[in-house]
Parts: structure tokens; sequence; C-alpha cells
């Protein structure tokens, strides 16, 4: 099965406007999404930001929990913050995760917007057999600009809820993505 | 089919040590939850809390967008916390939906160590027919004290991930319970 990863992008993303921005990075963005992660047994997850302080933010929120006291706090927190990684930018989680597993990730972009790629069914189903691993590329702010979509190999439909309203937070997104990408299938 | 409502309960809650406590609203719940909620047709969401101060603050957090300068700048936000209501306790939530629908809730507890319940496909299945609202609770903290567990009709299993780790966000609970009871199903 192919191994999973997650980026979570700062720059390029969209404002509420569509202007390009780069956005701030926020602690629970990454608690929630390197729990979520570590449920469902991705092995990476890379936040991105090209600004230096924001990184080092970064950096103190994971440890944080590596450290005294916090390390005697919660061990669960630091088994799920084990997955992060900071970086400057896409590039360089690409690189880090080609040196990983010796072969280039299959680029995955996501959107509130997407209708015309693939479901995550079709994902799932092809992550079987698939021998590279896939990086999930997931957009702060409003979204992801459209430079990352055009590096992306395969572009992941939007998730559809009751009546087109879609704004659902990263957070709720990525936790929804990855159960539908590696969630136990239940019976009824 | 049934309609669906929600509780973020603040108390009787778990700490990690397993002794009851009264846990703090924060405002980022309301935000993510409620957005999910609308997201996936949710027709309420209660926020029980029994300090006055607390509540406040909740009500705080949803008029801010309802008044200027807020309303003006962020409609999707206004349109999800339209479904907020904010309570003293369950059996406020409980009424409330009952006076709105005629029916009393059916109440199903939720949690990341229910293995002895109903999967979520069951609970979707029941809803196509069931005329009855479906309350789901939700913790905080370290979960719902067993209390809460006593007055459910329904036990809800927790979300199995890859190896048995189970701590999500509530926020992600909530987005991948209501994709599970109510996304759109996809087609490969």
């Amino acid at each position: 099965m192919a191994d999973l990863f997650l980026v979570l992008i700062h720059h390029p993303c969209l404002d509420r406007g569509g202007r390009i921005v780069t956005t701030a990075i926020t602690s629970l963005d990454l608690h929630d999404i390197v729990r979520s992660a570590r449920t469902f047994g991705v092995r990476g997850v890379y936040v991105a930001h090209p600004v230096r302080e924001l990184r080092d933010f970064a950096a103190r929120v994971r440890d944080h929990w590596f450290e005294e006291p916090g390390r005697r706090f919660d061990s669960r927190r630091r088994e799920a913050l084990e997955l992060l990684h900071i970086v400057d930018d896409l590039d360089q989680a690409v690189a880090e995760i080609e040196r990983l597993t010796g072969r280039r990730p299959i680029l995955v972009y996501t959107s509130a917007q997407a209708r015309d790629g693939v479901s995550c069914e079709h994902l799932r189903e092809r992550m079987n057999s698939e021998p590279s691993p896939i990086l999930l590329m997931f957009g702060t702010g409003f979204g992801l600009a459209p430079a990352v979509r055009e590096r992306a190999d395969l572009v992941l439909n939007a998730i559809e809820g009751a009546d087109g309203y879609n704004h659902l937070s990263v957070r709720a997104a990525v936790a929804i993505i990855l159960d539908r990408l590696r969630g136990e299938p239940t019976v009824l």
C-alpha cells in the first residue's frame, strides 16, 4: 500500500478576495492535523511556511511536548507530533519524501471547489497498488493558489455536503479525507 | 429522514485522570463544529455549559458575526453559526428539540472508547426510516462522563484508525461522524 504524506501549505494561498497571500501558522491546525494523521496511519505531516519566524513558532509548538514539563504531560500528543516536519515550501517536502521513500511522491491537490478530479474512493483504490508515495496538499486561508494546482498529478474532488455549502475548516477537511482514504470499513 | 441534531457537552466530562470536570468553551470548537454541521445538513447545534459566563462567551463568539462590522465580513460563517444554540445542559437541549420537532430525540452517545455500540453505517440506515430526531452527544476534555452514557438510547462505536491510536480532536471526530452519517456516497 502506498505511503501517505500530507503537507499544509501557507504560501501561495488565496484570501477571501482571491488574492495570493501568505497565511499564519495556527497551533491548533498542527495539533488537530497530526492527531488525525496519526489516527489514520499517515507517515509524515509537513508544514510549509516561507517565513522563518513562523517556522520557529511551529517548532516551539511541537517541541513543547518533547521537553519537560510538557513531555510528562501527554504522551499521546507527542506520539502524534512526532509526525510533524517543518519546511520552507512544497519542494522541500517533496525532496524529503523522496529521500525517505526512494520515490518521488504523487502530488494530490485538494480544494473545496474541485469538481473535475477524482473521488476519495478512486484514490483509495489506487493506493492499494501504487508503489509511489502519495502527498496530499492542503491549503490554509481560502485555499491553495492556482500555481499549486498546476503542479499536481491528481486533483481530489471537494467534499460534498447537503446543499452546496462547502466551507469546512481545513482541520475538518483533513479528518474527513483521511477517514475516506484510510478509515476502517465497518459492516452494518 | 430523521432530523439530526448535535450537542457539545462541557459538563459532566472527564479529565485525563478520569475525574469529573467542567471544561471551558473554545471558540474554535464552535466555529469548526457549526461549519461541519452546516455542510452535512444538521438542523441544530447545542453548546451546553453550566456556567453563565461561559455561555455569555459563546453568545459573543456567535453574535460577533451577526453584528457590524463582523456581519459584513463573512456570510458563510454567519450561515453556519445560525445553527448554534446555547443551553445550560443536555435537558435543555432535549426540551428545545422536542419543542421544535414534536418528538423526543434519540440520544446517541459518542466516545473514543466505545466498542460495544452500533456503527455509523447502522445509524445511517436507521435514520432513513426513523421518525424521531437524532441527537448526537459529543464530549469535550477527555470525553463524556459515564452519567451521560447512562442516559443514551444508543452508543456509537469509536472511529477506528490504523493501529489503535484514538486521540482525535472533537472537531475531527464530529467532522468524520457527520460525513459517515450524511456525506454524499460517491462512485468510483
